[in-house]
């Protein structure tokens, strides 16, 4: 069968891809090996911010004292959220269809694996149905990584270890939950598991958790994740994991934690192998397919988007690639820019972040200006956050005065950030800025606050 | 005593003009009658969102079956949330006042009287002491419109009818609550009454509620309202206010509803009478002072922002104005735009609104195209809310293709409108915002999913 088009992976950039590319008139055939929707919305993003959202409003009801609100007895029904978990993930994911059925994309749930090519055309193999197109987009994702630990598989086999691929699913509140990896995912499982009733215990290699953010904002992530009861063990590296507890060295010593359950979230790495990639000879660096700024690979008219290529494995980037490679693919210039995408941990309180940190701005050799001031300087954050410890850092360059990056922890800062991607993205100045009339009472408003700071 | 500058009234307008003018150095006099901060931090802003805050709380620990969150008996404190709304309003007061001493502004809480003018100098008198400055920028704000209508002066004096001013020191809840008036003010209050215990009827003479908000945006406000229990009687007059009940005509009949306070939120004047302006010939239209784009009085440098002349009675357009007037006073130059003015309704769920309603687009002969899209295309959206009927409405203009307006209810419509505040001050057209790299998953995407749709 031939087609315009053939994407592999229905995740968000390949879905994106399919949904552009067949209203523009594309033959297109989407081929997905497991869900469409992808990681994202059946092992990631959509079920952690169904829980993250389940545990807030826990949290609110047997946190309200200071706020006039008092509960005698709250329940949590956890597999009641695993329930509604699956509906919002079925609703969205017949949303998605329903998009794709409009664009007249053709879905087949199968793996694909490339063979070569016949002139033109490259060949993909599905259960041993030949397929055609002139053109491919790879948007296989990423999976997590195992690491090469005695008793892992062993773990992951018996259940006892989860990737983000089994947490969501899992029906029972661990008593003990260690988690290994204080990187995003760890994170916001570590608030939802703790909020809810887990003992949690962060196992981090680094000497801090939530990976490239900015410093003094996963400090105030830590402490306020502490507080609550989640026990971090920074530099620490686990060296076994056995039937009900995992063995970690920490400062020359090695320890034991016992527990009821584990999840790894050490990182993500492309999904790569066995798609014969080889057979058409693209180009890897490491295990990321390599493109350029139009999400080309190294072969003509093949292109990659979203984790596998390595670049940011982030949902948001992968919908902006996938655009990227169908204007491209029609015939209309358009390039990726990474200098403005915004990242976000939907902890409580949440953190929001994006550009340059003070450590990229150095390793870059920007000469920059900061600004870090506490949330309390919102009317709103105030009246809203009882003790609220939260700050907001804003970045700019010393020549132009353009704003280069932000870092914020605090309330709503998930919905916040993306303003100041669009100040970025469009290299505004500190007197630009200070003409845009903010909405009062915000917490967005901090951002106004700190640029009158510089 | 000579100053560089005096300024009347300590609200946002006021306040912020005399840091800001401090901070460059001019000797600043700010007289304020009542409070420093004014309405919007005692009485108005920041008081109604620490109710709002509290109500959300009390919403979320009473109605979190749907999420997995059960509560066997829940109470909420009134009297403790007016404690903490205190508290909230000296912090924030606090702040303020530091800021102003930082700026070496001098402050006087008394009654301000213009006198005159001796040479170049405006002659200001408090309590007898006089008081003078080459230039003033008049902040005195707005207040509640009490209307002609038999029995509210003796209402008000009872304390059976309430204002704004004193709807926020009540220590009760009251069984019955009419609130005469269905705009901002009139709905966060019902929003938060009916939510912790009172039968809220609203009283509206308009066939609409939230004034001059798009339509359809209002309309599912007034149903999720009446869904949780507030009746609204539109095309309705109050006629007079008995000791424990209030008269007002509908479709012809007469009707008295029984309660136990009334809230009058019918709107708000400028606050020009008694201020001595006529000793300087300052120009009023109605009740407002009359400005210019660079918040300049027919008076030389005598300048108006804020609530007192009248263009937009929102906190934040007067910062705005407080600043575009020091602008001019230092000889920088600098205007005001109303183009770009967000508002915000702090219901539950949320309003947000800015730039042109298909009845002012409509009304100035702009040619333009809507989009008219569910909550729901966001995937955060549908994780956090169970049964939503939100929408997010967006106007583009039909020559230029540049964005222009956008009407919003949902949760975080608050925090996100001021990304489309930006998009339309900047002149941003549909292929631009195509662009932008919005954070996934988060109720901000809606925004772009909308400008797909064009």
């Amino acid at each position: 069968m031939e087609y315009d088009l053939i994407i592999i992976g229905g995740g968000p950039g390949g879905y994106l891809a399919a949904e552009r590319s067949g209203h523009a008139g594309l033959k297109v055939l989407l081929i997905e090996k497991r869900k469409i929707g992808g990681v994202c919305l059946n092992e990631g993003c959509i079920p952690s911010k169904t829980f993250l959202n389940s545990a807030k409003i826990y949290e609110y009801a047997t946190h309200g004292e200071k706020y006039g609100v008092t509960s005698t007895e709250v329940n949590f029904d956890h597999k009641k959220v695993v329930t509604r978990k699956n509906k919002v993930v079925r609703t969205l994911t017949a949303g998605i269809k329903a998009n794709l059925k409009a664009a007249n994309v053709t879905i087949i749930e199968e793996v694909a694996i490339i063979e070569g090519k016949d002139g033109v055309n490259y060949i993909v193999n599905v259960n041993g149905e030949k397929f055609t197109a002139p053109r491919l987009i790879i948007a296989s994702g990423s999976t997590a990584i195992i690491p090469s630990i005695k008793g892992m598989i062993e773990g992951i086999e018996s259940g006892f270890v989860l990737t983000n691929r089994e947490i969501f699913d899992l029906q029972e509140i661990p008593k003990q939950l260690v988690i290994v990896g204080g990187g995003v995912i760890g994170l916001e499982m570590a608030a939802y598991f703790n909020t809810v009733g887990s003992q949690v215990t962060v196992i981090e290699m680094l000497d801090h958790i939530a990976g490239e953010n900015d410093r003094d904002v996963s400090t105030i992530l830590k402490n306020v994740l502490e507080k609550k009861g989640v026990t971090f063990r920074l530099l620490a590296k686990v060296t076994e994991t056995k039937s009900t507890s995992v063995m970690f060295e920490s400062d020359g010593k090695v320890e034991e934690i016992e527990c009821t359950k584990v999840l790894l979230s050490i990182g993500r790495k492309p999904a790569t192998e066995a798609l014969g990639l080889e057979t058409i000879c693209v180009e890897l660096d490491r295990a990321s397919i390599k493109t350029d700024s139009r999400c080309r690979t190294n072969i003509p008219n093949v292109y990659a988007v979203g984790d596998v290529n390595g670049v940011f494995m982030l949902a948001h980037v992968a919908y902006r690639e996938a655009e990227v490679a169908v204007n491209n693919i029609l015939g209309k210039k358009d390039i990726m820019r990474y200098g403005a995408i915004p990242s976000i941990i939907y902890t409580n309180p949440e953190v929001g972040a994006v550009g340059e940190t003070e450590a990229t701005a150095k390793l870059k050799g920007i000469d920059y200006k900061l600004v870090n001031i506490p949330m309390m300087y919102s009317g709103r954050y105030v009246a809203e956050n009882e003790g609220g410890t939260d700050i907001c850092k804003v970045l700019v360059d010393t020549k132009y005065n353009k704003i280069i990056g932000c870092h914020m922890i605090g309330s709503y800062s998930s919905e916040i950030i993306f303003s100041v991607a669009m100040m970025i993205e469009q290299e505004l100045r500190i007197d630009d800025i200070k003409e845009f009339v903010f909405p009062h009472p915000t917490v967005g408003e901090v951002i106004r606050e700190a640029i009158f700071k510089f």
